[in-house]
C-alpha cells in the first residue's frame, strides 16, 4: 500500500562512494593530530576565535578555552566574507600568530584555506587544513588540500546533499589522504528565525554511510550565542564525534561573528554539561593536555 | 564591522504574539490531561502507530508501549493522505477502538482531526486533539479546535516558520484555550536522504519565544527507523518537553508509515536511552501509569 | 558516463496520478464559466482586489478591469490570515456584494472558500470556487469542493512538490469533477528579495503532465507590484492558459496586499503587452465581455 | 493593518554595493566582446555544447548554431564536477580546440575557468572568463579573474540569494573590471521535477538594482530538453538580455548534461520563436556575425 511519502520520498537509491563508504571500510578512520585521535570514543571539542584578530585576542582566547578542556584551537587567518568590503582577515600575519599561540599552549591548529596557491604556505603553519562551507565544491582546491598530506576538516556546503558532501570527501580519499574530519555547519532552508538550519540528521546519516569521523558547528549553525550550547548537547546526543564552536575572550567587539560566539562563562559551563551528555551515551570528551605540554 | 551574516539575516524584528508569547507570561503552561503534565520538568512520551488499523494491531501495541513505559498512545482514525488512493483512516470505528484500548490501558488518547466538521466527534472520543502539519494554517479548524476545550497538539507545517507557527497557536490561544502542545516534526529542504529536515533548533527558539510546550516528532521528522533513536535523543538534549513516536508491533505491514515505525524492541530500548539523557540534563522520562489505573 | 546530476536527479519515476494525467486523457480540458471558455487557444485573465472591503472599492476596481479587458473578477470575502488579528473579509457580506457586481458587470466571480461548512454558501454566490495555497492538502475541503459541481481554482501550496499539486486535483477529479484549474503562484525558498519564488517552470512542466487548464499569479509569486508585469508577460511566454492578478483602484489604502497590487494604470499598460505577448507565441486574449451582457 | 507578510518577508532593507549599484550607476553597463554588445537592446545568444569533447562534437555543434544565430559559443575544458570519478573536460586541449573553432566561425568564445593558478591560461584563450555556479562565493578566483581585464559571465551559486550575487559581482568590479555579466541558472529548492527551480523574477530584480546585463541559462535551469525552449522564450519576455544554451549536434551521446542539450534542429526552431517574443517586447535578437568574418 502507497504511503504518505510519494513526493518526498527518501533518496533510497543513493549509496556513498567507494573510498568514504562504510561499505568499504567498515571500521571508523581516526584522524590523528600530533597524537589527539579524532573519530573514537572520545569526544574532541574545537573552540576558537571566527578570525584571528590580534595576538591579545588570539591569546587570552586560547589560554581560557584550554583550561576549560578544548582540545584544539580554531581561527581564520584568510577570511571568506561576502562582501569585498568586509574584514578579510590578518593574512600569514594570522597565521604566524597561531603558530605562536600552539607553541605556547601545545593546542592544535585548524585554519582554513580558501586558495589552491596558499594550500604549501597554510599547510607550513596548521595542524589541520579547513576546507569552508563556500569551497566544498571547489575542485581544485579540494585536490591540493588532499596532495598535501595535512589532516582536512572539510565543512558540508549550505545548499549540499549528503551525497555531494561525500563525493566532495572523496575528491581528497582520491588524493591519497584519508585524513578527513566532516563537518556539518548547517543548511540554507526558508526558516529566517536562525542564520541556518543546523541540520542534525546528518549527523547519523553520515556516520551510516561512511567510516570518516563527523563533528558539528553549532556556531554557524544556528548564528545565535544562546543557541549553541543546547544544539551542542544535542549533536553529541546523536553521535557527533566532535564539535567546532566560536569562543572569543570578548564577543561585543569581534571583528566577525561576534552575535554568535561564546564568551568564556558560557563555555566553561557548556563544557560541564557536555561531560554529562557524554556519559549519558557512553562516551566521554577527550582529556585535555596535560599542562607540561606547555612551554 | 559589517559580518558574514549580511544576506541570511537572523530575523531579528520578529516577536511572538501575545498571547502565546513568553514576555507576556514569563511561566511555563502546564498542559493537564488527566493528571499527566505536559511542560512541566518531566518529559512525556507518546507511542502508538501511524494509523489504527485494527484492533489486534492497537491493543497490542498498546500495551506493548505502556509497558515499556510510553504515558500516552497515538493513532489516527482520519488519515491525511497525499493520494486519494491510500488507506483513509478507519474513521469513527478507529475512534471507538481508540476509546476501548484507553480504557484497557489508561493511556490517554492522541488522535488527529482534519474537519471542522468532525471535532465535537474527534473530541468526544480523545483525550488531546491533534492539529497536523497540513492542517496548521487552517485556520477555521485552529478556532473549532480551540473551541472544544481539549488540549489541542499543534504539529509544525513542514513549510511553516517559527513565525507562522506561533501565529497559529495563537489562533487557538484566542478562543480561550491555552492547552497547547507544540510539535517540530521536520520541515521541507532541498535535502533528500531523509523525508524531512528535523529542525531542531526549533526547540531552544520554541522555549525561548513562547511559554507553551514543545515536543518532537522524530519519525516523520527523519522518516527512517533507525534514524529516530538518535534523533530522540538530541530533541531531549536540546530541551524538548517531550516525544511523539509511530511504534507498530509489526511495521512490516504497516498500512502506513511502517519504514518510520520502531517496532517494540527498538521502542523499549530508546526508552532505556532516554532516562540516562533525561538524567544528563537534570530532567526526568514523566512516570508511566500505575498498573492499577488499568481495569 | 555519469552526469552532474548525480545528487539532484529529476524525480523521473514519478508520473501523474490517473484522472489528471495526460496518458489517460491526451486532449485538454477545457473549464466552461458561463460560456468563458478556460483552456483552450484563448489566455484568461482574471483580475480584482485581494480582499472585498467595500462595495465602493470592489464596484470601482471591478468596472475598471472590465473595461481594460478582464474577462472574470477575483476578491476574497473569506480571507485565510496567518496573524488571527489581521482583517479577516467580509464573509457573507462580501459574497453578496460579489454577487451585485458580477450582474451589474457580467464579470463571472473567483472567491476562496475555506471551511467545508461553507462550501455550499460560497457555492451559491459565485462561479468558480477557489482552493487556496494553505488548503491545498485540506483532503476534507478538496472532497467538499468536487461535490459542489462548481469548478475549482486550485492553487499550488507553497512548499508543495508538483506530485503534491496533482495528487490534490485528483480528489477533485476522484468526486466526479473534472472543471479544475491550476494555478501556479510561487513556493518558498531560502530567496527573501521576493515574497515567494514564482516557479514558471512549473507550467510546462504540469501542461505536459495533465490535461487541466494552468494559470499563473504573479502577484502572490512575486509579492512586489512592479515585478507583476515581466512575470505575467513571462508566463505567458511559457505557455500559461491564464492569468490572476491582484489589482486596486487604491492599492496605499489596501486592507490586504497592496503593495503587490497594480493599479488601474498599470493594469491598462499590462494588457497591452501581454496581447503582443500572446500574438508572438500564436494565441490571444480572451475577448473581453461584450458591454451589453451588463444589465 | 497587517498584511499576510508578516513571516516571509521581502528583504527590504536590502540595497545592492555600491560598483554594480544602479544608484551609483543609472545607466546600462555594455559588456563589449569584440565589438558584440551585450547589454544593450539586442538580446544576445550564446550556444554550444556542455562540454569540448572532440574536434568533431565541437566544430559540427559550433558551425550549426553559427548558422542558426547564435552570437557566442560556449564549451568547457575544465568542468567541475560532482564526483572525481566523472569526465573533468579536455583541460588545455579543449581549450585549444575552442581558439580553432573561434578562428574558423568567428564565435566569440565562453569557458569557465576554476582555478586561480588558470586564470592566465584560460584567459589567453576566451572571450569571455566564465565563473561557475559552485565558484560564486571563491574569493581569490573572483579577484584574479577581474585583474585579468576579461569581460566575466557570472552565474549565481544555487544556494545564493540575490545579495550575495551582487556581492559576488562587486568582489570583480572592484579589481576595476565592470565588464561583468551576471547569469540566473536555477536554485536549489524542495522541488526535483526540474534539476533547479529556473528563478526568473531573478532577471526583473537585478535589472532594477544593479547595471550589469543580464542573461538566463536554461539548459541548467530545468535539466530537462524539452523545458529550455518555453522557459527560454519567457526568459526573453521578463527582460533578459541574453541567453545561454546547451546544444549538443547529438546529445544522447554528450559526455555530460546530454539530457539538457537540445539538438540542431531544436534549437534552430527555439531561434525562430525567440525572434516573435523579441519582437513583441521591442527588442531584436542580436544579429548574427556576416559570414565573410569567418577565416
Amino acid at each position: 500500500m502507497e504511503t504518505n511519502q510519494c513526493s518526498n520520498p527518501v533518496n533510497s537509491g543513493f549509496s556513498a562512494p567507494s573510498k568514504v563508504s562504510r561499505k568499504t571500510t567498515p571500521a571508523n578512520t581516526i584522524v590523528n593530530v600530533n597524537g589527539l585521535l579524532i573519530g573514537g570514543s572520545e569526544i574532541v571539542v574545537i573552540a576558537g576565535p571566527c578570525a584571528v584578530e590580534s595576538r591579545e585576542q588570539l591569546f587570552e582566547t586560547a589560554r581560557s578555552v584550554k583550561t576549560a578542556g578544548a582540545n584544539m584551537l580554531r581561527g581564520g587567518a584568510f577570511k571568506p566574507r561576502s562582501s569585498p568590503y568586509s574584514f578579510q582577515g590578518l593574512g600569514e600575519e594570522g597565521l604566524k600568530l597561531l603558530d605562536q599561540v600552539r607553541t605556547e599552549t601545545g593546542l592544535p591548529i585548524v585554519t582554513e584555506v580558501m586558495d589552491t596557491r596558499q594550500v604549501d604556505l597554510v599547510a607550513s603553519y596548521t595542524d589541520i587544513l579547513q576546507v569552508g562551507s563556500r569551497n566544498m565544491q571547489n575542485f581544485p582546491l579540494l585536490k591540493e588540500a588532499g596532495m598535501s598530506g595535512k589532516p582536512i576538516l572539510l565543512k558540508r556546503g549550505m545548499m549540499s546533499t549528503i551525497e555531494e558532501f561525500l563525493l566532495a570527501a572523496e575528491y581528497i580519499l582520491n588524493q591519497g589522504n584519508e585524513q578527513v574530519i566532516l563537518c556539518e555547519r548547517g543548511i540554507r532552508t526558508f526558516e529566517t528565525s536562525t542564520r541556518n538550519t543546523l541540520d542534525l540528521s546528518a549527523v547519523p546519516m553520515l556516520k551510516r554511510l561512511t567510516h570518516l569521523p563527523v563533528i558539528v558547528d553549532p556556531s554557524h549553525g544556528t548564528g545565535l550565542r544562546w543557541m549553541v550550547p543546547p544544539m551542542a548537547k544535542a549533536a553529541i546526543a546523536c553521535g557527533a564525534d566532535g564539535l567546532i564552536m566560536e569562543v572569543h575572550y570578548n564577543p561585543e567587539t569581534a571583528l566577525c561573528d561576534g552575535h554568535q560566539s561564546l564568551d568564556l562563562h558560557e563555555y566553561n559551563q557548556l563544557m560541564t554539561d557536555l561531560k554529562k551528555i557524554s556519559l549519558a551515551i557512553g562516551r566521554e570528551i577527550l582529556s585535555p593536555l596535560p599542562s607540561d605540554i606547555q612551554s
